[in-house]
């Protein structure tokens, strides 16, 4: 028996106690954004600090301006082995409406959907505390097996994860050296269904911005001024329809320096997964992709930038008619970024056009909202690689490299902050209604999630 | 002495009662909008119909399910001589804020204004007791030189008109065999300037349309479906923007339809107000035409045809930042119409044209928003021109004949339900400040504006 099966076969033979654990943590009920739950949030944090103690972590819960981090290191049996900090969150969204529960979200149960698939039912099993547990147990499963871990390994569990994580930036920033390690683990992701896992391998950046244009010193009335004054409406409207040109790509000058294309093995891997524009768009009531021509809906949902309005608003809007030329007219705009795209050539080149569309007796305000450039790990990293043999090996199916559409901020604070890339491996499923009534993770996800960490462990250490 | 200059000089001899009667309905709190004045309103009609019996009118107070109406009759002398039909109305808006008023708004006072105007203040001195006293202290002094009426009188005044005129229609329907006479008088309107009257000859038509554009079936998360999800933001923007071509002009097939060419020698009338695009819009803090080339923005506003958008929203217009891409996008847009661009053919246009631009996986859905077409008097009527003479003969300078960009419902339906035109005199003011705190007609308005409509019924009877 080679030591990574030992591991695996104490994963197997620890099961009924790994979940027992899991259901110890389901029961605390650690809703971060309601401040009467702090109390709960706090008993999650000691719990976990507790369990890592107990197999062998130097492990402590961390005081913050909210809820308190956990931090646990452990130590490498080598000492030139890599040294991993993983990352997840043991605070949970709000139960609401409870109705909708079918059974109480803080009872954890094992259940059998209509559709044969075994699941543990909810808050958190999902998002993210069944998630996290994963990576927990098969450290267990590894020690039990072996006494010692083949890498060292750095906790960090947050408690504000689904409340904006306020207090996680200067965290990062006051423990910079004790948190930084060669790479980070990240847990917060699905995989691409029930027998293919999914690595992420690149998340698209953010560039967002409001415009708000205005024309006269206040509302006019449409009649007396109507095709002699300017409508702010109006060259909103002509702002936005010039930001595409005829064939859905964006038109502000260098929108796309920086964007590299998506190696041809790593499209042709896309195409294999059997996602068209039907079932992609499909799912929501759609089925043209409308962006840029000629690439497939992952294509352009993971590795193309795309400029988005995200809200418009001006004039009257409520019930019936008010013949009114508004004073001022306004829409929130982002762009996801790919590659190496500059975030802040991107802010000046939209700004420039948009300027460059305001009559000389109107004018523009800008509003920055954030900005990140896009992540993305070489397709040919031994990193990556060796995660994807080690899930290939787990799973009925090979593991795939995938994009992110959105972002993660974490990942961008982990690469900005300690100078880390991070992995993006997980276990959750599309349908596991995280944030919604009867949360659920497949109790395939824990078990072979287990697995999958002890071999990825076991991979990258050598 | 001509029996005109008998009539000017009764009106000018009992000036000082004309102006007390006139205190009198001031003073008479008849805010339509707020059913605790309900009583001052029926106060205010029957006051009227009272004045108009004690000078020989056939008139009487008639309930409507909202306040009542005055309807008054009084024969010619002359069987042939022509019969119109006056219109005003005896309601007012509210009179918050109060605290603005310099003095109490149902106290009316004659002062100086610091410019040396003398003026009557209150609520509802210009908008519309002022107006309408001015017509019936014609009739006074016309009687009083004369014991007759140069021609055949019907009086309707209403009392719902600052609250949308809700009872107008049924009541204009019920009676329309006695409110119909060859023309009617409409005094809601205003000089060109304190020594220019104006008639208005033309008013706009419009077209109102609601138009939603629905995307996918929810809200969607713009990093997961940006680039590949139909955006409905855009779809309207490229709609709105496509509504206008380069020279202002609006491009929907057949819009100008029916768009006749105001005669020159009326746009030299035009020019010669010293009107710029700086005057009038610099009023609003705006500079530069927006709307079609090479045309005045008198020629703009009164005599040309728009679009204008009047509202528009979808997705996220809170504060922040949400990257979401809306299921729906929503915008309210109005067509002011000139001559005889036909309302339904216009709507039929913009909802082809609207259709046109919706990919196949989305859905738009229209709501109407009401249609009239534009009125517009031969400017070689001979109504018209002996109105005009007569203004001349009373005024420092010669009247003018303007348009109106806005519309006057009244005008449509004496049109439409009585198959009557309409002659648009008013004595009011652009600074009278009506709807608004120290509310103000000028004295001259007054004084003037009763021997204009001696003057004016004088011509129109031979």
């Amino acid at each position: 028996m080679t030591s990574l099966e030992k591991a695996l076969e104490s994963a197997d033979r620890n099961l009924e106690p790994a979940v027992e654990r899991l259901f110890e943590l389901l029961r605390i009920q650690s809703i971060s954004t309601d401040p009467s739950f702090a109390p709960e949030c706090r008993k999650a944090a000691e719990w976990l600090a507790d369990d890592l103690i107990s197999l062998g972590f130097e492990a402590s819960v961390r005081d913050t301006p909210g809820h308190p981090m956990v931090v646990a290191h452990h130590k490498a049996a080598d000492e030139q082995a890599p040294h991993v900090l993983f990352y997840g969150h043991y605070d949970v969204q709000p139960v609401d409406p409870i109705s909708l529960w079918e059974s109480d979200p803080f009872t954890p149960q094992i259940k059998t959907l209509a559709n044969g698939q075994k699941v543990i039912t909810g808050r958190g099993t999902s998002d993210d505390k069944g998630q996290l547990m994963t990576f927990v147990e098969a450290c267990r499963a590894y020690k039990d097996a072996h006494g010692a871990l083949p890498c060292a390994v750095t906790l960090l569990f947050e408690g504000e994860e689904e409340s904006g994580s306020p207090s996680l930036k200067p965290f990062l920033e006051a423990y910079a050296e004790e948190l930084k390690a060669d790479f980070a683990l990240v847990c917060d992701t699905n995989m691409w269904d029930a027998e293919t896992p999914a690595i992420s391998a690149g998340l698209r950046g953010l560039v967002g911005e409001e415009i708000v244009i205005t024309g006269a010193d206040r509302d006019l009335h449409s009649g007396y001024f109507g095709g002699a004054a300017a409508n702010p409406v109006h060259i909103l409207a002509r702002i936005i329809a010039g930001l595409h040109d005829a064939d859905g790509r964006v038109t502000l000058p260098g929108f796309y320096d920086g964007v590299t294309e998506t190696p041809d093995a790593i499209k042709a891997m896309w195409d294999t997964l059997g996602q068209t524009s039907e079932t992609f768009l499909g799912e929501v009531g759609l089925s043209i992709p409308s962006g840029e021509k000629n690439r497939s809906v992952l294509e352009l949902t993971w590795a193309r930038p795309t400029a988005e309005v995200n809200g418009i608003w001006g004039g009257y809007t409520g019930e019936g008619f008010k013949t009114v030329i508004a004073a001022e007219a306004s829409a929130k705009i982002s762009f996801r970024l790919v590659g190496d795209q500059d975030p802040g050539k991107i802010r000046d080149a939209f700004r420039t056009y948009v300027k460059s569309q305001i009559p000389a007796d109107c004018s523009v305000t800008f509003h920055e909202h954030g900005g990140s450039p896009a992540i993305q790990l070489p397709y040919d990293s031994a990193l990556l690689n060796k995660a994807k043999d080690a899930l290939s090996q787990e799973w009925p199916k090979p593991a795939v490299m995938i994009g992110m559409g959105g972002s993660i901020p974490i990942v961008g604070d982990f690469q900005k902050m300690l100078g880390m890339e991070s992995l993006l491996v997980g276990f959750g499923l599309a349908d596991d209604r995280i944030h919604s009534p009867n949360e659920k993770y497949a109790y395939q996800s824990f078990q072979k999630g287990i697995r999958s960490w002890i071999r990825i462990l076991d991979a990258i250490s050598h």
